[in-house]
């Protein structure tokens, strides 16, 4: 048991007074919220480009592999590409876009808790550099590294907070 | 497009030589790869303690909270204790353990991403002591912040990582 929560300000405590229809959270789950969709991710940072290997390395059939895919190409987190290999017909090949790439903090933030908590995987990530371990962490702008009782929820704009937090 | 991978080194280039089944990201999506209980883990960060309240915030029926919360509770990321109000049965409240509180920062990094990337939220993070913006960012334990494109992954011990990886 901890008291692990953030505090609430301003309009948004106590919580009973909003609705959190607009939270960042919940719109960002709606596009990648499946475990299928955030491991196909995972194989596009491995460096995965081509559609059967998705759906093998990920462990899931085909046709899954090709809805998920088309979701993240249709949410600009994949793009396609064609291809063509010497004697083969093109084909399509899959890429992070920006937008995708700046997903990554997630992915690593959900790796470092399952080393932590499942037991450690047989992996990690290391900074290339000066070969240290690498994770996720909590950061402000003003470069502290603070817990998460010390972070407040704060509206960002009372005029419009009713319409989007 | 990017070229936002990281880099597998020693047996794990290439991406063919193994597979990853003991994914600590699949692994941890095992337990909170859905929607509903990501943002049950927001509410409670929230410091939303009973069951009614949980469903209403979330905007899912108390059977789907219900089994999501038992979940949660049962992979030790929230716990049980009994409460009473004056003049009222004993009810059942739900509160973070450690183990689930440590999940803040993937919340953090979906929610900076939906932030950025889905238009700005009503609702910001911020730090308290010093009132700057919160974040989720890749830092290595040497203190650097680098780049998906700097990253290394490395297998942990070569002996047992084709049954850990």
């Amino acid at each position: 048991m901890t008291e692990s929560t953030i505090r609430l300000t301003g309009p948004l405590d106590p919580r009973t007074g909003w609705t959190a229809a607009n939270c960042p959270i919940g719109r960002t789950l709606d596009l990648v919220g499946t475990r299928s969709a955030l491991l196909l991710l995972r194989e596009a940072f491995y460096g995965t480009t081509r559609f059967a290997d998705f759906a093998e390395r990920v462990g899931i059939s085909e046709p899954v592999a090709a809805a998920r895919l088309r979701e993240l190409v249709d949410h600009g987190l994949i793009e396609r590409e064609p291809y063509q290999e010497p004697g083969q017909r093109t084909r399509m090949q899959y890429r992070l876009t920006q937008q995708g790439a700046e997903l990554f903090p997630a992915l690593v933030a959900l790796m470092q808790w399952g080393d932590r908590w499942l037991g450690p995987a047989g992996v990690e990530l290391r900074h290339r550099d000066c070969g240290e371990l690498v994770g996720a962490e909590l950061r402000c702008t003003g470069g502290h590294h603070p817990a998460v009782e010390d972070l407040d929820l704060v509206a960002r704009d009372r005029r419009t907070q009713a319409a989007h937090a």
